[in-house]
């Protein structure tokens, strides 16, 4: 594992590490923020997971969120959002391949070699941070967009793993909605019941642990409609009895100008979790 | 003028607005908070001026500064940091010609045709953000690296512009380090009498307004030593008695993690001006 960025921010260190991931198969960066009270002793961890097309640094330069991690007393980490490197199938879209691993362990060819976003994120990642840095095991994530349906699938597909899970945006229905059928037709293949696994309304229906879960949705987002649709998460927790916090919050859209507004108060509600 | 971005940002408004500049005789962007009390009446200005290679974007999407002018109900302007487009000179390097203007009136061919980023900032831009904003005619300043240079000499060349002035990593005295000495020759012709005039070091010296002055400088800066030299001004402004606030910051580089780290407390310092 090697240290690749070293910068000063809100009294912490906002660091960028590489690693080969035995997961996926590939080097790997993670970027992780801790903040001053880590000097002192554990702090525990949030994970955050960005959405199509981002990478490591996305989040760290544009959603201001060390503010509140230095306040909280709160790592932030935040790992890249597929395998990479030249080994790795890619397509020449957007939204499948790399920049794209949708959180999900990849059946189909060619991508089943490498995409294993999820138990990278749920299992190697996680191990290597409480072996290497002053964190404790209290866990709690969140993310955005594609980011936001992993935070919600990782959550509810591993009971007892984290201690509190939110979004901002978040593909709350994959198996329904464009961005997620041609992912999961391609990850997954075409059979829709191989689908459910890794879609956060149908996972709802069996829910294992009552998580506090909050979802921050902006009215104005430009993918609200076709591939968002928080209403289905809604329904899903409603038909099961589980507490949803969904704030819809009018005039806000897609960017990270939406994260960069919420944010703190998302850090100051997972951190009641983290710290209890 | 035409609105190109316009996002929700801490219940204010994130623009960016496109427009044709006679002063620099080309299509400029500029970037506006306007913070939620813009809808109640008008607000103060704060100007900020961005660093080698940045556009408009760089300050609005990594400082974090929204949340502090939301919080202070202060709007916050940044320029482009040269003219654009296909007719205006250009050079390969990062430090000279398009992302490099400096803030002067270049008087050197190719660039005396279209770099002429003074005035821009000092008369243009204001008086256009003044006609067409629910803003107020108290201004304050800033900026990082060849943007803090730009603030300095902006504020120490037009007396009662200004309410108060302040930057981060500031390039003080352009006239003896590199990046100065190769942009000053090209724009301004060998003749070293010519810079001094966009020299705040040297400005210093006869000095007509004492301005509330703050400088925040990080010591693990990379180019503090080379580039900086902040004790420069130190110097200059203890030789007629101006008092500075020189913040040395341990640990922090030059990076936009230090202006995120710091801003808060800009915004803060000059809100007690702008609202006086």
């Amino acid at each position: 594992m090697e240290r690749i960025e070293h910068r000063a921010c809100f009294e912490g260190w906002q660091d960028v590490y590489r690693h080969q991931s035995a997961t996926l198969g590939c080097s790997m960066n993670f970027a992780i923020y801790l903040p001053p009270q880590a000097a002192h002793g554990p702090v525990p961890v949030l994970y955050w997971l960005s959405g199509l097309t981002c990478t490591e640094q996305n989040f760290i330069s544009k959603a201001g969120a060390q503010r509140y991690a230095a306040e909280h007393g709160i790592a932030i980490v935040a790992p890249d959002t597929s395998p990479r490197g030249d080994d790795v199938a890619d397509d020449a879209a957007y939204d499948l391949g790399k920049g794209a691993g949708f959180y999900l362990n990849a059946t189909q060819a060619p991508w089943a070699a490498h995409y294993r976003m999820h138990d990278y994120v749920a299992e190697e990642l996680p191990a290597l941070i409480e072996a290497h840095f002053p964190v404790t095991s209290a866990r709690a994530i969140s993310g955005h967009s594609m980011g936001g349906h992993g935070a919600l699938t990782l959550a509810l597909r591993n009971p007892g793993r984290y201690r509190s899970v939110s979004a901002f945006s978040p593909i709350v229905a994959p198996s329904q909605v464009p961005w997620g059928e041609k992912a999961f037709t391609a990850y997954l293949g075409p059979d829709q019941a191989a689908w459910q696994a890794w879609d956060a309304v149908a996972l709802m229906a069996n829910v294992a642990e009552r998580l506090p879960l909050r979802v921050e949705q902006g009215v104005g987002d430009e993918f609200l409609e076709k591939q968002l649709r928080p209403e289905l998460l809604q329904a899903a927790c409603d038909a099961v009895g589980y507490p949803l916090q969904l704030n819809l919050q009018p005039g806000y859209d897609h960017s990270y100008y939406f994260i960069a507004s919420f944010i703190g108060e998302h850090v100051a509600w997972h951190a009641q979790y983290l710290h209890a």
